[in-house]
């Protein structure tokens, strides 16, 4: 799988990093904070005995400081429950933090220890692998987390067609790219789900936030003009020579 | 604990990375396998009943081949056990790869898809952070195995008469800086044993392989004199000012 290799954020925290560019990210995160909340009080009562150590899995939680902000989140709306619940003694918690074999975890780990003194509690773990596979033992998981990850695909689906210079679905997309497209996320989202149903405890949860769009045209600006616009630029640069047709070709197939 | 932000092996693969340069450190393991394979047998002949995953931690495992390798040493002495005790099913092994948090955990990382191609029911993560202290739940390890890493102490000792040039114990150390390294040592040690007491499940058990030494004198060649050269060669640099006095006393201290 070799988008599995090559697809990162940017690594490190400089004014390139993915790290100093993940406000929409961040704000997405606070706006599913009633979720998380519902989610939570649903895995306590689901769960019998309320377990000493609760294990979380953050999946595609990159290098940044969303990796954080969701883990501050998650240990709230628990803190927050076992105070209403009356349940004095809180939970240690196992935090796993997934992401692809390419990001930055020596940036993420070396944010680890401020937080590590500030929730003595909590230990964290990285887990490098797709999230399209198997990545934690059967029954191990109580709540599975993930923000804005699930939109990336495994794999640029297999096409029959070509898709006339586009890196993904755009407006002049043959309709046969456009249900390659969407087998191929029907194909990678059954896979996630089924790795998951046996990673979880019984009785455990999940709260997985996609970018979607409410129009029924795939090609909508709403998820899709940012790749039209990286298209075109990449052809622009082609025609320069800068990278060659070749390259380019090989940015599509994501090879 | 400055020591521990900045301590660690040479990331990379590259001529002068730990990972191209770490044979003793191989041999050494290999060498303690019976050792393992007794641990391992005592684990299953307390442990009841058998759990479906055997979590293990290795704890200092750096990024170099030396931390597969005692994976691959875990997992067949329990292959074997399990063969030997008509147990058919074997378990799933969740492994835990520590080290500090400047380890180049890339590097491992990207070493990994291809070792959990092999041994598909093996799951990694890794733990970036300092075994002198808690690193995983309470009750959540089997196994805890951990090869020439635990002769780094946590900090340079407090000394109350100065080491006379020297960066460790020296032929020529005063006995009180001698006593100060034993002391840390202990204190040390005893933190360790705390914290993992804490985190093995109940007959759970660990093997530790230590630097040692044969002579009762402390400064003995057999495992202090690679320091007492590279003293040498810093007390020359200095005298050339590369780097200055200021720096050595700051290596000197740890800080």
């Amino acid at each position: 799988m070799e988008v599995m290799k090559v697809l990162h954020m940017n690594g490190g925290v400089g004014e390139t990093s993915y790290a100093d560019n993940s406000s929409v990210q961040l704000e997405m995160l606070s706006m599913t904070r009633p979720i998380l909340e519902e989610a939570i009080t649903g895995l306590y009562l689901s769960i019998s005995p309320w377990p000493s150590t609760l294990t979380i899995a953050d999946l595609g939680c990159s290098s940044g400081p969303t990796a954080f902000f969701a883990v501050s989140e998650v240990i709230g709306a628990v803190e927050n429950l076992c105070r209403k619940m009356g349940h004095n003694e809180p939970p240690e918690y196992q935090f796993y933090l997934n992401d692809l074999p390419g990001n930055d975890f020596n940036a993420l780990f070396r944010a680890l220890p401020k937080m590590q003194e500030e929730e003595a509690r909590c230990f964290f773990t990285g887990v490098a692998g797709s999230f399209y596979g198997r990545l934690f033992p059967c029954k191990s998981l109580h709540f599975v987390h993930s923000s804005l990850a699930l939109q990336w695909l495994s794999q640029v689906p297999r096409m029959i067609e070509c898709n006339k210079g586009n890196i993904y679905m755009a407006s002049s997309s043959p309709k046969s790219v456009m249900d390659a497209y969407y087998r191929q996320f029907q194909n990678d989202f059954s896979v996630f789900l089924k790795c998951r149903a046996m990673e979880l405890v019984p009785g455990g949860c999940m709260v997985l936030t996609f970018v979607g769009r409410r129009s029924e045209d795939r090609s909508s600006s709403e998820c899709c003009s940012i790749w039209e616009l990286l298209a075109m630029a990449l052809n622009e640069m082609v025609s320069e020579s800068v990278p060659s047709e070749t390259v380019l070709i090989r940015i599509m197939k994501g090879t």
